[in-house]
């Protein structure tokens, strides 16, 4: 079976997650989620699902194989490369692994639709797809088999399919916050029918695969303000002037006139790991499939699409990318797998152990998501394994102040400690 | 593309789901969940989760494709008959999409363990699963791809891996109680190592594919009462104890002799449907991939398995069979995708519809997961489709009661109706 230790890995987040244990790769470019791991995955998961849901969007899940049928109907069969996964069945029936669903997304859509009542909709799913890179790496940055989230828009016109595109553009903006993420949306190179509604969402980090330029502005936005509606197209119309008149690009789509602009004290420059990408499309599958709704006046309309992907399982390297130290992870709150970890220095000591377990039911009991690490090792050890996996917070138990009835918690991210009395350290951990 | 409609359907619960709009066949026993079925699914596959991680069992997640040299490790990518779906990748590399994960979880846990100390473990994901059936049938219950929870324990010893199949089978209990639905655990035919140790769980339904016999004492049982405690050796012994002297098996096993035994009033028989397996294998796969922990004392020892598999998605099926009438289906109230459904008898009445937003409106702010039908339809037809898509309550809004402050609250399980004033139906839906 094929191994990797952290010393194959190219780049600090797949070293980290290797040696962090939280994932082990099974054959190129696929890996197990291992219970440590699968934890942050769904934490992912489930903060792009509920600003879905907010968003209006409706969930859904189509399989991962698909049929060649469906692909020959767009013209995509022969024009995708070899990273589809192509396979065959036992009745030699042409199948595949579906690297993307506009085609799958299109023919429900046509079978279940049938008037513009029905519109504008978004509809939603987070699968595993597959391609078959030539060679997989940087871990579940680049892998074969990856988890994403990609939504698809129907719209009756072009008005309808603009607000479409704004609503997913605020979603993604506020999924990106809530994961405690730089990601800032750049203007990417379009088709010929993307004009400018196709945006990347880029997080900055040393390994990113592409240069990139933005406006210092975005660290100061805040996308939760309650003062955005989706429900109001002129909030929607001002939230896309606000990014439009932003500066941000990649090398692709940099114009240094339009940089030149930008306050200087204000330009951030560096490299980006795309982490999303929102794209419009309009009629391009809808038409060369044969999609049609009943229009307001009778006659038949072709929707107007769009998609919109998440790399749920790549951001969790690109979070590590974005944020780690020398010692290992720093996880954002909202995606640690667990929010505290609770240490005993010495786990042969009574009171230490003692006081642990009470603490431990305390923080259980009040909803405090609490990994509890009692193992007979050497507290430094224990220590140096909670700052790899890079919890929040750090809460540490030694003999010395269990006698005057004090504890240590340790901020992962900043490396401050505290010595408090037990309740004050409970405090801080259940009223946070 | 492939096309299924309701008539080709050959059991009730596969017309049923076509004709609610909850999966559309994308390929021969290939589905995808529209939004109704997947908030089912989801709602299944969550009670599923909870019943594993109060058992102890610890989630990971395992990728869908395989590589085959795992499979020849353990010499089944040999005898694996053409059910296993082969894939080769673009380096002419052997792989299967995982029809189980027996091979897998072996190999992570030969290289992620070295102690006893880390025994007993018991590892479980959910994820989806391929079979390349060659006649694919009955919708979701007899699919390609179906999403399976597999879990996988491994023990020291037999009497660890005794309880380790105690706690699972306890668990399985409580998550088919919480589905809605009688789920027996049956002696299954075993192989030669199994021993007592192999039950199916099956529901009773007239399509199903085994002949049933068991005692109706089952349908009695509380599998949630408090006095039975995963942590407690003697509570799991006698749980399973009181399994083995209550009657159940299919005609594979069937004991004419201890049958005659049970009392007369008592004998159930029928069709059955088989939605888990739990089954101890002993070293199969420990012995033949070499996976060996340090033991006690020191020396090596082969870690002991079993398997056990709920069938995730062939459950929405199952539960259909043995939940419905002939206007439709009738959701358990913990699958159900929604607990109301909320219908104006006429959309264009002004009064009506104002009531129904205020109820609505009522219902979502106090938890209560609310389907709102306000579509210009014909109330009767609109009736017809909430009989269809099973929700428990019906709160029903029509000119004539508004008048006079009241509206119909209709329960789909027995079809009671009560005229109520706006308050009281409140209060019973919210309060109960």
């Amino acid at each position: 079976m094929l191994k990797e230790s952290p010393a194959d890995a190219q780049i600090v987040s797949h070293k980290l997650m290797l040696r962090a244990g939280l994932v082990r790769q099974t054959a190129a470019g696929i890996y197990a989620w291992l219970p440590l791991g699968y934890r942050v995955l769904r934490n992912i998961e489930q903060i792009v699902r509920d600003e879905q849901d907010r968003s209006g969007a409706i969930e859904m899940l189509m399989p991962t194989l698909q049929s060649a049928e469906l692909w020959r109907e767009s013209g995509r069969y022969d024009a995708y490369g070899p990273e589809m996964l192509r396979i065959r069945d036992r009745h030699d029936r042409d199948m595949l692994y579906g690297p993307t669903n506009e085609e799958m997304i299109t023919s429900i859509f046509r079978a279940e639709t049938r008037s513009y009542r029905d519109l504008p909709r978004t509809l939603y799913h987070i699968q595993w797809k597959f391609r078959d890179e030539v060679r997989p790496r940087f871990g579940v940055m680049r892998g074969r088999e990856f988890l994403m989230k990609d939504a698809y828009s129907f719209d009756i016109d072009e008005a309808g399919a603009r607000m479409s595109y704004y609503t997913q553009m605020l979603a993604y903006l506020r999924t990106f916050q809530r994961l405690g993420i730089q990601a800032v949306p750049m203007k990417a190179a379009s088709g010929p029918i993307g004009g400018d509604l196709s945006h990347e969402f880029i997080v900055l980090a040393p390994n990113g695969e592409s240069e990139v330029f933005y406006d210092a502005a975005y660290e100061g936005f805040d996308w939760h303000q309650s003062d955005i509606d989706y429900g109001d197209e002129r909030d929607l119309q001002r939230l896309f002037k606000q990014v439009s008149d932003t500066y941000a690009a990649t090398d692709e789509t940099h114009d240094e006139k339009q940089w030149g602009k930008v306050k200087e004290a204000n330009r951030r420059t560096g490299r980006g790991i795309e982490v999303g990408h929102i794209f419009y499309f309009g009629d391009k599958y809808s038409a060369a499939m044969d999609l049609k709704v009943s229009g307001r006046d009778g006659h038949e309309v072709t929707p107007l699409m769009g998609s919109y992907g998440i790399g749920v399982s790549r951001l969790v390297g690109a979070i590590i990318e974005a944020s780690h130290d020398d010692a290992g992870i720093i996880w954002p709150e909202g995606v640690a797998p667990w929010r505290v970890g609770l240490v005993t220095m010495r786990a042969d000591d009574q009171p230490s152990r003692e006081a642990a377990e009470m603490l431990y039911g305390h923080l259980l009991g009040a909803g405090v998501e609490t990994l509890y690490d009692d193992r007979d090792e050497r507290g430094g050890a224990k220590l140096a394994s909670m700052d790899l996996i890079g919890l929040p917070w750090q809460l540490i138990v030694g003999p010395r102040g269990i006698a005057t009835g004090s504890v240590e918690l340790k901020k992962r991210s900043t490396g401050e400690k505290h010595e408090l009395s037990i309740e004050s350290a409970l405090s801080r951990l259940v009223g946070a």
